[in-house]
């Protein structure tokens, strides 16, 4: 009845490193009682995503002081960090008393192995939030979706078919008003959220660009993922004279994942009426004041509309998303990359490879194979 | 047959100065001949307003250069400049050949007295770009309005029911998106589009609080134009503070004229799903480098959309609009205030008032009482 975990070792300042984290063995599983409203699931895929980090960073921060000032800390935390996050920190926030020496929590794919909820049954298969560990306990399982469809790799549901595919969804298509024929441009272009924008946008019948950190994964982008021009933004001297060889007669639409520096290039290229989608800004999570944008005069004159967004307002839109897009991964028509590291020994290493860009492709702990 | 005339007398850098310009009478009116397309017209009210100063900057550098040169730098200031005045440049530019020595630029309510132009007649009057001097010659009369209503004092159309009028109206009603009950913040609101943008919220049933620069502009805002609650914005040394003060529990709209820090305070006082209206941002204009502007990423958090636009989209809505404004001014549930100045010899003076704030209500020069 042993149960492997990730746990904090020690209070994440700064970059990850492997010696935040240690794998321990439990001797105990945890139960989900009759009627409890609880599930207790066995833990299949686990996401690796840069939004681990906040997690940790900040239910680390979050177990150390009294509730009330870490409510008010978290709070602002939340404002001005990867948003993606907030509603699972509000939720895991409301479970940890200390989180110091638990599991770190996690988006991952899971086999229900016991229920005390009415929607739940033995044997379901859930995607949500979760903990870095083989056995988990998660109270609140009306926050995961049941998984459904198993015709396709069940390791997809932590990517393509999970956050970052309806992230990359909802932004494009509820968000970015797309026509035919729009000029497209993506920032952090090869992340999981990027690659999908832009091929969705290319099934669309738009014309694609996105930017990327290597060689490497501009690559990707112009010859797996069927972007029409691409390139490394570390390598060009002038992001604006790179943004008008790409768009000669400028940017419809932007899907903005970085901030700072590219979007007030990007502000000197958009077309007429053209569309910002703000949906992170990755160069900015780990400043202490942010990047100043200045060239915010041109929504003035371009007509510009500029708007956040956050995936979970559109999850209602999730079975939608399903249906959209199961048939087109069945047909081929789009590429997704993973690199699937196996065990939950190896999680560590896996997860803080994501910082330094290691992995080609989503990275994914497979915890069992089942 | 004189015509007195305001001139430049040299080539206008940094602030505008008296010194700047020149009364001057000359010997000659100008003549519309049939069907030339053209017309005629004796101005009566002309406009000061602060895009007066980049007319004016403009055009005295489009005379000096060749053609193929300004219009490549005319291009690249429109983007950094007040774009209220792009169009009308646009129009200017194809008009002047050496703008030295020549009338300056403006809107103004005027007489036709001939009419090369069939939609126009003698005795017509209207509104639109003509030059600050006794008699016009406007070669492109279809970019003026044939004023219909005249049982409101006429110098009205300079103002409320002119350009800046209508980019209140536009801004606020297809803009913004107001509901009933939504807190709507205006900064610059004494300026002559801000205090109607105020009272259009006030009428339609929004909070209503606005910034200004000084004692006198905020007890009209409070006392004058009915807003709820205004502020001085010289006198805050905290501007998140202030707002959070007036706005306790966020703002739903911002209509943004000035830029820079207000804009960043505000974004960090919006509520979910907030909007900013993007009209201008008049503390970047004299800049040699806009201001940077560093909570952006609150849009995101708060799923904020920001938009810019210009009122030459919308002047379709030219005829609803009066059909909406004049009940209201004739039911006195608008206030306006004018600051009248009789004469062009003492167009000069008033002119240059207005960039200091002399002037309290909307600066006009009065050139004939007809």
């Amino acid at each position: 009845m042993s149960n492997k975990q990730v746990i904090y070792r020690e209070k994440v300042q700064g970059s990850l490193k492997e010696t935040h984290l240690e794998v321990r063995t439990s001797s105990e599983r945890p139960k989900a009682d009759k009627d409890s409203g609880a599930i207790m699931v066995k833990n299949l895929y686990l996401a690796c995503d840069p939004y681990n980090l906040n997690l940790i960073r900040f239910s680390t921060q979050l177990g150390s002081v009294s509730t009330a000032i870490s409510l008010v800390t978290f709070t602002r935390h939340m404002m001005l960090t990867s948003i993606r996050v907030c509603y699972l920190l509000l939720h895991l926030y409301s479970e940890v008393s200390n989180t110091m020496m638990q599991p770190i929590p996690g988006y991952g794919v899971a086999r229900v192995l016991e229920s005390g909820h009415p929607n739940f049954k033995k044997g379901d298969l859930v995607l949500g939030i979760t903990r870095w560990e083989e056995y988990s306990l998660i109270t609140a399982p009306e926050t995961c979706f049941k998984i459904e469809h198993t015709d396709v790799p069940l390791s997809y549901y932590t990517g393509l078919l999970g956050m970052p595919g309806m992230t990359a969804y909802a932004g494009f298509f509820e968000v970015c008003s797309p026509k035919k024929g729009d000029t497209v441009f993506i920032s952090a272009a090869s992340g999981a959220v990027g690659q999908l924008v832009g091929q969705f946008a290319k099934l669309f019948g738009c014309y694609v660009v996105g930017s990327a950190g290597s060689k490497e994964k501009v690559d990707l982008l112009k010859n797996k993922f069927g972007f029409d021009d691409a390139f490394n933004y570390k390598e060009e001297l002038d992001l604006d004279a790179a943004l008008k060889r790409c768009f000669p007669e400028g940017i419809d639409i932007y899907f903005e994942n970085v901030g700072g520096k590219m979007l007030d290039a990007v502000l000197l290229n958009m077309k007429l009426h053209g569309r910002i989608t703000v949906c992170g800004m990755i160069s900015q999570y780990n400043l202490e004041q942010h990047e100043g944008v200045h060239n915010l005069i041109n929504l003035i004159w371009k007509r510009v509309r500029m708007e956040g967004f956050v995936v979970f307002d559109y999850y209602h839109l999730y079975p939608k998303f399903l249906e959209t897009v199961l048939p087109q991964i069945r047909e081929g028509k789009i590429a997704y990359m993973e690199d699937i590291t196996e065990g939950l020994e190896n999680g560590p290493a896996a997860l803080v490879g994501v910082f330094s860009g290691r992995n080609v492709g989503k990275q994914v702990v497979m915890v069992s194979r089942e």
